[in-house]
């Protein structure tokens, strides 16, 4: 299968009438997707946010690839509608089954998780054998191993599904001893196989990172998609030139959220891991899209 | 609040017009209702089932009221296509929040798995303490806690919700240190609180019967709304005198199941805890009905 490994695909983009200040239109199937927001706050403080998190159809991870590409398809057409100057599919699942096919038709940049985190992982790996964990779906994608095997073919690519990490997560058992049993079991094979590089393949991940990272010992480097993103979300803004300038603007309107069902459960996970409290969090109905 | 709690509610309803040999429709968010299915094929041998998985949007307990009552009247659309003559609802999200809007203006007899589990519940206890174990959703509905205070408002309701007992049982990890040690976790304020009735009030606990039998030790009564509702459903049916009659039809045509996505995996997961094979299974789009 030939894969492209562009960083990012702007092909021949026509920018010029893209407004550079306008939002970037971030979406996952829920939460998860915040673990990559906050990474783009952090690192492009000056980027708006229009977030969109499918708590109605959550999960993708178990979802077909025809279902995830029309989920993925009337999210786009949302965000467009708040005037988003760029797209990053914040969820792996939608990345690694929708991504080729929406940036066809579409007429603004658009990124997603694997390309970058996957890249990373090839040029961190000295001994050619990278652990993948991530959900199911996105495991059984093999989008991972093919964009890692584009950039080089003799590389070993181990995954491993992990699907209870999700609900540990979310359960804020994130320092727990039986998250920590969990993850022994579950990283056990990848260490056996002598993994020196790990991708921390599904958006939740992240919030495990500090566990994990004792579970596989110092020897093994962790590559968090959602750091990796923002840097080439970054880099792909400013080749475009349309990176937006600060103008000094009030923070707390910088970030628009919004949801396609229960605002209420999207807000305490969100506050539970933003850096800032959010309030303003708006349901609509994703399916009009 | 005022709670209906007759046992199931047949009303006014004019049967004349039901062939007692049609199927019952049986549906949930997904598979954890096939925990009801199962007990059905049990207890009720002569029955033709048309069993409905929204594996496209499952899970409920993540939703709103609105639209858990949106999705299931679909459902039974679709299911009322198949010409069932009575509507059992596997899903205790569904049961919670959906039922009693649902029966108002439907025409054929339905029932859910909270109020059987409830029932059955309140004769059990003897020192008045039950505990319920849920999703989230199920939990916050209150209705356990509706229904079996509407038999008896001195009874100690004690809720408590257990996320990760969904993805524990369908990893399989049924017999296993590390769900032993998240039952504990789950449970030990319910235990502390000496309840002697313990509701498994979510379709794929009973997977975990044995282990949180084992946990909560012998002087708490476990109760299984899924098997209970199977002995409602069959009083139902012969009270209306429409209980199928045996014409030792070939079993393998007897069942039929139905999903909104990615068949293939409810089919792994049906044949790990059905007591036959299954393997046609049919997808639609119910996002049509």
């Amino acid at each position: 299968m030939s894969v492209n490994i562009d960083e990012f695909n702007i092909r021949n983009l026509d920018v010029s009438g893209i407004d550079r200040n306008a939002p970037v239109g971030v979406f996952d199937s829920g939460v998860g997707g915040l673990t990559v927001a906050r990474e783009i706050m952090r690192q492009l403080p000056n980027e708006m946010i229009v977030y969109f998190g499918d708590t109605a159809r959550v999960p993708y991870g178990t979802k077909s690839k025809d279902t995830v590409i029309r989920y993925s398809g009337q999210i786009i057409n949302f965000l467009k509608t708040k005037g988003v100057k760029a797209i990053v599919i914040a969820c792996n699942t939608a990345s690694a089954l929708a991504l080729d096919e929406i940036e066809k038709d579409l007429d603004i940049p658009i990124i997603g998780v694997i390309k970058p985190g996957a890249k990373v992982a090839v040029e961190e790996t000295r001994n050619k054998k990278i652990g993948i964990i991530a959900t199911e779906a996105t495991i059984n994608s093999h989008m991972y191993s093919d964009v890692i095997h584009a950039y080089d073919e003799s590389i070993e690519v181990l995954p491993k599904a992990c699907p209870l990490f999700v609900s540990l997560a979310e359960e804020g058992w994130t320092k727990d001893p039986i998250t920590y049993a969990v993850a022994e079991r579950y990283l056990k094979e990848l260490q056996e196989k002598d993994i020196d590089t790990l991708v921390l393949g599904c958006t939740h991940y992240p919030l495990l990172r500090k566990l994990i990272g004792e579970v596989v010992g110092e020897k093994v480097t962790l590559v968090n998609p959602a750091y990796e993103t923002a840097i080439s979300l970054g880099r792909m803004l400013d080749s475009l030139g349309i990176s937006a300038v600060s103008e000094d603007r009030y923070r707390g309107g910088m970030y628009d959220f919004y949801v396609s069902d229960a605002a209420e459960r999207f807000k305490n996970f969100a506050n539970s891991i933003l850096p800032f409290h959010i309030d303003n969090i708006k349901q609509i109905n994703i399916e009009e899209y």
